[in-house]
């Protein structure tokens, strides 16, 4: 193994703190959280949230591949054109997506109520859900109760707008951190995050709002926005499945002690190191807190001929189902990661092959090691793991954060659609 | 929806009728099986099997796609390019795949076993091996039984020969058809197959042995191979894994009484669409036999705007997991199937799309249908059932074959390498 980092990051040292208060960590953020019973009208728990900033903003945004995009996906994707963006609104419970026109009433109806109540334009306000398709949103239950939100908004309302937006996830994830630039001044960055089911690369049902008080302009913030999306949220799958409703938003307002940020200067790009800090971190919580998840691997390719060879690979490996399942086993299948790299489409020499458990080989040149068992086992029996695949081929890496598959992840993913009819049918609501 | 066939034999009718003797159906064909201890030494489960050709034989083949082949796979491809094979060797329990030069020495020792047994040349026998990857074959356990295998070679062969290729299979597969052609003549097809782990299309871990008696010539073979396998074997899928093993062979040795068919003859189409049907049914047995599989579902993808289109539908529906997993819960979870079409990389526009379980529709427009969910729940709670995707934008069709998911199969396939290197050395074998 060489050591070319895959990390471009790696070389940068971004001196930074971790701080508490997540997506109002950074400085003029504020957010909030109510339940409005949108999955159950007699379920207590938090699904609507708000984030808003004080000032005015730069906000740039990602949204997902997928063909079928939900209502918000698409209310989003004209406001985003607007060139002060103030407000998230965002629920779970509820994907508002194959709603059709309906749908896309209920999503400007949810910006527009926003928009009253803080005294902006409807087109300063984002809208994201996540939750089950098909199904046209409870907006009675909800734009009523904005106002309420926007009066409940506080610096100190991370964790409530990060329960919120959960679905399947166990845990709220929330993160921020702190860089110094400038003497004695800085700028924050921080968001919040819900993933669970279908994650996959290019962008998964998982939503990410961030927020910074970095000063640089829209153009800027899109270049780091490009690249930290690609080193941290781009590489991590759960299931494959790429979801209608991924978004990843990030605003700026710079209200930062800290200096502008030029294009090009070496600021740049510790801003843009500090965002993929903030992001990977967001997205391991997401990998780590995956349906039914019992393991945390990353998928390490090396010295493949080209990065798209070295992406397929990974890809491959990353979302095989046998490979996955042989996880969930402790089970150090180094033949299965082969024979995904091999139908991954990469360009490779079987022959060249070395494959790793930890720092343990399994394989050498295509062919098993001597190591025994018993070591590799060690390896594959904890939590979290790494594996290798270098393909001896070239110099392009590339690494994927993927899980292992569970029984009980099936079980839980058998029955939703018709359990929320079910439901939803007891209680008269169809 | 139209009434386009999805399947290009529909219009061709071809008169047959079902008979026995599968692999050894047809004119001039013997096989035999035994015991060799190849997975476990104290196994007494049939585990070599060996078919042959009394006569001369015109022979294709396809292999897996997979850029990881099998040490047997590599000899297949280079003694196929031999005019007149005469014989298939084939074992279950281990691949011979990442076992380098030794795993090539091994493939060739067992064809020039298999040849001086039948007094034919080495490279007139093919390889073909299944089971687990990266272990030697336990080659002093096999080659000193291939005389005495090939003593017991008898035209009734058929059912040990589909028992000793199983692995993780729960059933012998066979099947065959005779078809009149001629004057009160007729020609067989017959053929053996096994499947159940890494199913999918493009050649997955399955093989399969297909003999005929029809004259034809080797273009025509080849023609009516490609023709048959892509309607069939390339459109299952099990797990979305593709193995390093996959084979199809099919041979013809003409002793049938009906006449030879000539290329491009009303004949050929007839050969064509007896061959698909014999792959088909033999993919069908794969398929329903998948590993812990509850479910055998058509996916149905029609008027796409091009039939690259209708494939990449219907392989991503059948691929997904959160698909399988509702199936496996017989939850009518069209949001779900809505969001694979979506991530698919096929050209729809959602707004058009209408999605049937049986001839129920659940989706229409992109929309939820008025049809109430008990009566989708009747149609998915069934074993068998098809999910037909109407894209309303061409005329494109596709099929694609597929199964459930569901717990039972990660558990099944949690733990093999692991299982099978602590056997060994229980035994003392490494």
């Amino acid at each position: 193994m060489n050591n070319d980092p895959l990390d471009p990051c790696e070389k940068i040292r971004v001196a930074f703190k971790v701080i508490e208060g997540g997506v109002t960590a950074a400085r003029g953020y504020q957010a909030a959280a109510i339940s409005c019973g949108i999955k159950n009208p007699e379920a207590t728990r938090l699904d609507l949230a708000l984030i808003t900033s004080d000032g005015p903003t730069v906000t740039d945004a990602v949204f997902t591949t997928n063909k079928v995009r939900a209502a918000c996906v698409r209310v989003c994707q004209l406001n985003i054109k607007e060139s002060d963006i103030r407000a998230i609104i965002a629920n779970s419970g509820n994907a508002n997506a194959c709603t059709g026109l309906q749908g896309i009433q209920d999503a400007k109806a949810m910006c527009k109520s926003t928009a009253e109540s803080l005294g902006v334009r409807m087109k300063q306000v984002l809208v994201c859900s996540t939750g089950i398709i098909g199904m046209n949103m409870p907006i009675q239950r909800i734009t009523p109760r904005i106002a309420e939100l926007a009066e409940k908004l506080t610096p100190s309302g991370n964790d409530d707008a990060a329960r919120a937006i959960m679905t399947s996830d166990t845990k709220p994830k929330s993160y921020a951190i702190e860089v110094p630039l400038g003497k004695g001044q800085s700028f924050r960055i921080g968001g919040i995050a819900k993933g669970a089911g279908m994650i996959c690369p290019n962008m998964a049902t998982m939503l990410s709002f961030i927020t910074t008080d970095a000063k640089l302009s829209k153009d800027e913030l899109k270049r780091a926005m490009r690249f930290a999306v690609d080193q941290s949220f781009n590489r991590i799958t759960i299931d494959g499945d790429t979801s209608t409703n991924d978004t990843v938003i990030v605003m700026s307002n710079g209200q930062a002690t800290a200096p502008a940020i030029k294009k090009g200067s070496p600021e740049a790009e510790i801003f843009r190191c500090a965002l993929q800090k903030v992001m990977m971190e967001l997205a391991k919580m997401i990998v780590s807190d995956g349906e039914r998840v019992t393991k945390f691997v990353e998928i390490r390719v090396r010295n493949a001929r080209t990065l798209s060879d070295a992406k397929k690979a990974a890809e491959a490996v990353g979302k095989s189902l046998l490979v996955k399942c042989s996880f969930n086993g402790s089970d150090p299948n180094w033949g299965r990661i082969i024979h995904a790299v091999g139908y991954s489409g990469a360009r490779i020499r079987e022959e060249l092959i070395d494959i790793y458990f930890g720092g343990i080989q399994a394989c050498k040149g295509g062919l098993t090691s001597k190591t025994p068992v018993t070591e590799l086992e060690k390896v594959v029996k904890e939590p979290r793991f790494s594996v290798t695949i270098d393909l001896n081929s070239g110099n392009a890496n590339h690494i994927v954060y993927t899980t292992d598959l569970s029984s009980a992840y099936v079980d839980f993913n058998s029955s939703e659609y018709s359990a929320a009819i079910h439901a939803k049918r007891q209680k008269g609501l169809v």
